[in-house]
């Protein structure tokens, strides 16, 4: 039994109090039907030690306290408790000294990302397909009045809590995470800015996914859509076979351009393709805190350039569009 | 377009949070559909005067402010403005010395069932069919710690947001109305104690409303029941035709006894009817505020022992159970 | 998996053909999740004997084949079979001489209900719990075109399926049982005649469940209801305890003159009390096809006029009505 | 309102009777929601010359009756009221010599298509978005024990009820039309034959449609898949704008290898492209049963490569699969 009061609270003071005819239910529902292992991941955050501290920073690695402020022993029990919610792939994180290096180097992505989005400033934020939830504290440490993030995933959002949990109430109060998928929200049209970083592919229908994205966009607000695409020009889609680097469930791979056009179809404006790039194998690896395959494993031994299946390695690109 | 922001978060923080999941949905069609009037009783509610005070009492009459503190214009204003949200049921209330005499006195119903009520101290309390809501502020009165109004009839809502607003903060966070029926709402078996004053006979299916009731109430929880009865046995229940004292939809008519078995059979314990009296003509009557018919155009004109279609006046009883 | 095909067209061939809509799912549903017992009493069905006859009779024991027709080993069959289908309530049957002496003599009460039913020749006829069908038969007897059974007891969907194996074409395509209950029928307006014996104390509103009767019946049609009622006046109803003649799940019991007013406030014409009769222990008692507790055992062994409980013992009572 | 009786009772004896529980109520929503036209098509159809023949020919041009058969009036009669049911687009027809030219040679699709499709003999076949009817006719013609189409248009099923009315009893029993699509049809994996002849560019998401295609065909069974495509490899798949060849509505184009990956990714098996054709001015054209826009208006004027939007032409490929 997670408690959302106060991220309910939030809602019904925020643009997208509409939202709460569909959700709460759901999270009864989701209340109702635990994920076998909640209480267990539960009973880990509860026993993470209450530390005081002043020092946080929200910036390339999302860290909370300093390692002057806790013992060895303390340090040796984070670790040992949030190893417990593996795998962790969004990040990375320190606290109080313990870093958390996750799979991802999502501070490469920020990076790469950031300077081509709207100024957040006092901005309504939605993250579809959040994770950790790294990605939902950079955007406040970009100014975002409130930030929101939904992912179907049960882990996500005890790693999201874990880390929320640490966080000065200055910060817990404006970042909120729903385990609930995109396909059962109302059409908010009310987010300033719609993130969704690395879902697309998932989806067995990607026109219907951007339209729900659209859907949540106020007028005048940006999509950001983060994806794996291929080389091509405006007519290239690949549907890999069953596995595409080794994962399951990879449906359509368009070419940028090809994503570009989608996106004018489905009426969005100021469309652009503002990265393009090779996913290294420092930014995607296994670590301590994902100990199980990772990018490497995925693609060919012998040439890198191509996946497992013999497909090519996957190339990520970044588009921005308007509503 | 009612904005119930304010109850819906102190319902989040209350043992009913349940209630969210049908509610929420519920009041956003309240809004999307809304009563032909709403936007016009709106204007009456903004333009009410707003006028400073410390007087509050929540006594037999519900009063707000002193005459001294308002101008006789101020009065003007308020009885013109007041008098568009007619007709007035359930009273009296006392604004500034506006007098709403309403056609019930609904204050002498509370003296005969305050003795036999369990102590409100920091209850939860339901007051299911509530009208205006005075009642709701008569519990409050007996130091409820928050009393909860559902009534289908919008005009209702309008009468209970008209007086709420002219109540110190510390009284309008403690008083919800929602325009909903019993019907659509959970088992939340969370109220301490649940009044339903004058809702039975127009239920086709009391058993069902009863039944009702009981789903809200938490174990050891107390219901008190108002209604039309009639004078017999155990086995005594009469079914009016199309209509009794000119209502229409008037249903099953038991007599007190005949409510206690019902109830009993329903596993309610400790049945008790606490006050068993004809309504005078005093107490139900037209008024300034009320000048529609009311009980002396119902009743025989010859006869007060009937009502004008020949069945027996009405005989009102008040039974109190547990859960 | 029962084969409802042919009752299905029949449905679509007659006035009741809206019908088929809530219908088809329903028996989908019940196909998909038939009750522990099914199989084994498709398989009783399927074991009977087929025997040649042209003997058949619709009267009061309703007949198929005379015993000249079957050996006594065939008899033996038939009885060890059909044993297998215990408890039968309602009957006689006699098939190829093997009598089946059910708890109930329905016979007996044909023979009240029949002297005030309108003319039932070339009509539509619903039988609102039907149990085994008996009555059905006497219906078809009586001329009717088509009579349609409901019960949602899956026992009485057996027996009923193994008497009308054994009839002839003509008659089989005219009696049809539907698993189904009431309450979820929709407002057809397409029967001649509806008869409902022995459901209402079974309901906990009463109301309603009269109201879907008249929904089913067609303008100028009529209702035959036949239920338990107590002495009293137009304002008796009796609410027992947890058990009533041993029976759980017994509701109101209204007087018959009570139950004259209620069908009247539902809009029923020209209502008619028709039989009004204390069921003997001849009636219903405990037979070698049903070997249960039964009517002797409800009632109070030193006082027959008491239920083992101490209320009245139970009277039936039959009502004519029109829509 | 259209009378479905005899196709209900078809279908409650076919393979596919599971898909009454939604087919029914649909029909009843189609009847109780009739398009403005409806009863002015019916009495168009019921105003036909009723004129016996035994010259039946479900040839290229599907026939009824011969010139000798039917006087000038008779024809000039016939001509009137079809003509009221315009467009024609699938055809050709002739009834009594008056010869229904309709926008495409559906019989040159056919010849096309025939020689790779498996026999029809005996089998259960379904048409998806079948138009008038006039493949079902081929169908048949090929021996198909029974042909079903569904095309949510309510022209097309009156043109097809205008032509059947006019067959044989023999043709009339074995071929059915139901107005839905197919995305609300149950997994009915019972169909020997799914064709599907351009629909897919009209589905928002085409593996959704191909999924549905898929779940109702039976083991063993086959998929004949006829729709626009582009010239490219196993990755191109072309999104036009908002129009293509003046069409709305038109969304994935893929080339027609690309077309045979996504089949494969979703299990089809046995896939083969087994045409692949440049629509000619003379398949698709204006006639006088289809007077509006047709091909030559959709390309540009100065070179038939392309359509007025500059696009490539359509290309229509025709794939089967087997499930």
């Amino acid at each position: 039994m997670i408690d959302f009061s106060n991220d309910l609270k939030a809602l019904i003071d925020s643009p997208h109090k509409q939202w709460l005819d569909t959700l709460a239910p759901q999270l009864t529902t989701f209340n109702n039907n635990p994920h076998g292992n909640l209480k267990r991941w539960q009973r880990v955050i509860e026993q993470l030690p209450n530390i005081q501290t002043e020092n946080y920073q929200l910036g390339d690695t999302v860290t909370v306290g300093s390692p002057e402020e806790a013992s060895d022993s303390d340090r040796a029990r984070i670790t040992g408790l949030l190893q417990q919610l593996q795998p962790w792939r969004k990040g990375p994180f320190d606290l109080f000294g313990v870093f958390i290096d996750t799979e991802w180097r999502s501070d490469w992505k920020w990076q790469r990302v950031k300077p081509h989005i709207d100024d957040l400033t006092g901005k309504q934020v939605l993250d579809v397909g959040c994770g950790s939830g790294y990605h939902l504290w950079r955007m406040l440490e970009a100014g975002a009045k409130r930030v929101w993030g939904i992912d179907p995933g049960e882990l996500f959002l005890m790693q999201f809590q874990a880390i929320r949990n640490m966080m000065p109430a200055r910060y817990q109060s404006k970042a909120h995470f729903f385990p609930v998928g995109i396909e059962h929200m109302p059409e908010l049209k009310s987010f300033d800015t719609v993130f969704s970083m690395g879902v697309l592919y998932h989806r067995r229908s990607p026109l219907a996914f951007l339209q729900e994205l659209k859907s949540l966009i106020k007028p005048g607000g940006q999509l950001v859509l983060e994806t794996i695409v291929v080389e091509g020009d405006e007519t290239t889609v690949m549907l890999p076979g069953e596995r595409y680097a080794q994962m399951r469930n990879v449906w359509f791979l368009p070419s940028a351009k090809a994503l570009s056009v989608w996106l004018e179809r489905l009426g969005f404006k100021d469309i652009a393709i503002v990265d393009h790039n090779t996913t290294s194998l420092e930014e995607q690896r296994r670590t301590d805190w994902m100990t199980g395959e990772s990018l490497a494993d995925f693609l060919d031994a012998k040439n890198p350039d191509l996946t497992v299946e013999g497909y090519k390695a996957p190339i990520r690109a970044v588009l921005t569009a308007r509503v």
